[in-house]
């Protein structure tokens, strides 16, 4: 971070004809990105989404409202335009892309890049999500997302997911981080209750009995993971790395960012956290983290969309900041004066 | 409001590619602004903003962080386009104009219009705020600043409002219509703390002594009030006659609001509420309203500076609504199918 950057945007902040932090979570949000792209004014108009899409081999326990097939349907659905993050996207006018890492139904479409590491993740209740090669295939992909942003000269990146019952999956790993019981934390996901919602938590508990007394971040995404949940961790990892300012999504991209965290603390200066999903164990999750989200609406639908709608909220930060007039470029008597 | 047009939003929504309720107040937002507008496919590009300014006596009791000058260099700095909200207006494209209704050191600039009650409020820890036809001027100025929003076809309205001590004018205001101490709700407005803040709770406790059993809100308005409170409270009742939908601001234009809502009663379908300010009170004012706030960012600047910044979800919840795929345009399988 440049520190240098970030004491001068908030030099410039005080100036500026209003009571001092009356711009509440506006102000720091902009000092926060004058440090991560290093100049006292940043800007958010190049923004970089990409969506990684994956199916689950625990999928066929039923964990889900949807079928498995949805899981490619929406890649379809994304590729054309037609998803809420895709109509985001063009909305804001960002570089978007839909990377398949493996659908169980294949997915062509020119809008689409297909990375296919497998048709689908093995089912955590019964096996690891996948081989160590693998593991190592997604992380890459995530880094070459981050890769193709930086080429593109992006200044703000947002990874989303798609991926059915990889709120199962995304359960397993944080409660296995922040060691908590199925039972507590497991969540309706896109919308099981009842009895179904009893089942999901049977199943997140039987993977972590399964997969239990792991601490190597690595190996934990390798046994709960799935390759869309790999393949943001390693962009997150990447973007560090890079110094890209990320803005995490919900839920799943959460389990994601606090996995590279734990490979690299300082992945955390580099992100910033777009909104607290309704799905009930986020707002702990980001409490572990020590995050105060952007919005709060109740928001439950993944796919990078809460993330998208805080762009508008960034840019808006960065937009005051320029162009506010300071106390004495416009006669104003500030406090005290 | 359009049940027609509602029950048509809703069940729009329904066939969107999402799991039901997943874009939380999203769908609310729109669906609401669908029953409001008429039209399943609401729309908000075309935003009205008046900024209602005005002095108030009391603030010679030193109840503010800032000198009393500072409502005109404000107007000023509103016209020059160097406010807070100026800015998002401009970014936003809105229609955005200024109106002095009084303030202690006159404001000519061709960007406002000067629509004078008196050159400041009475100070309302002392006598009442206005006379009666001083009420009927603000009210007035209200109402033709949401005629000519009608007239440039506006779709959503929004008041915003400056006045140095005005937050003590909207504190007593809102404890008398609450029936609560002003120890109690008396919150740092611009910035005071400590002993200045005991102070100003004193001001405001006693000018609710002075102005105790009025249980009219128009004598409220007039006893407690200042000319931009009254004018914003004013516009709120003509939105509602003529069904041009409203976006609330923060503490001050609550109080406005609410009162509003006195008058009568059907104001309150035509309120939509951009954000919690910090400021403490106005928590409690949103319970009263039953409000659940679009945004909830630490923001306490007022000027329509928080509705300013709602604006983007609004319009991304409308973009959402007309542009998503439904489920069976995108081939998607719903759940349960």
């Amino acid at each position: 971070l440049d520190q240098e950057a970030k004491q001068a945007a908030e030099l410039h902040q005080a100036q500026l004809t209003k009571p001092p932090g009356s711009l509440g979570m506006l102000e720091s949000l902009v000092v926060d990105l004058a440090a991560m792209q290093g100049t006292v004014f940043p800007r958010c108009d190049n923004v970089h989404i990409s969506i990684f899409a994956a199916d689950h081999g625990v999928a066929c326990q039923g964990v889900s409202a949807f079928p498995q097939d949805v899981t490619a349907q929406m890649v379809l659905n994304f590729a054309q335009g037609g998803a809420a993050v895709a109509v985001l996207a063009k909305q804001m006018g960002a570089n978007f892309e839909v990377i398949n890492l493996g659908t169980v139904k294949p997915t062509m479409h020119p809008g689409i890049i297909n990375q296919i590491i497998a048709e689908q993740s093995g089912d955590i209740s019964q096996t690891a999500a996948m081989t160590e090669e693998q593991l190592l295939q997604g992380l890459q992909a995530g880094k070459q997302a981050v890769d193709r942003a930086i080429a593109l000269k992006s200044k703000l990146f947002i990874a989303g997911e798609m991926g059915i019952a990889n709120t199962t999956s995304a359960t397993a790993l944080l409660a296995s981080l922040l060691e908590l019981n199925a039972e507590d934390v497991t969540g309706p996901g896109t919308g099981v209750s009842g009895s179904r919602l009893e089942h999901k938590a049977s199943i997140v508990a039987q993977a972590l009995t399964l997969h239990q007394g792991i601490n190597d971040p690595f190996e934990l995404l390798r046994c709960l993971g799935g390759f869309e949940i790999v393949a943001m961790c390693g962009a997150y990892i990447r973007a560090a790395e890079k110094g890209l300012p990320v803005l995490v999504d919900g839920f799943i991209s959460s389990a994601s960012a606090l996995l590279a965290c734990k490979v690299n603390p300082e992945v955390r200066k580099w992100l910033l956290f777009g909104h607290c999903s309704a799905e009930p164990f986020h707002s702990k999750v980001l409490q572990e983290l020590d995050v105060e989200p952007i919005l709060m609406m109740g928001m439950r639908l993944g796919e990078g969309s809460g993330a998208a709608m805080a762009v508008s909220i960034l840019r808006a930060a960065c937009e005051l900041h320029s162009s506010m007039a300071t106390f004495s470029d416009a006669g104003v008597s500030n406090s005290g004066e």
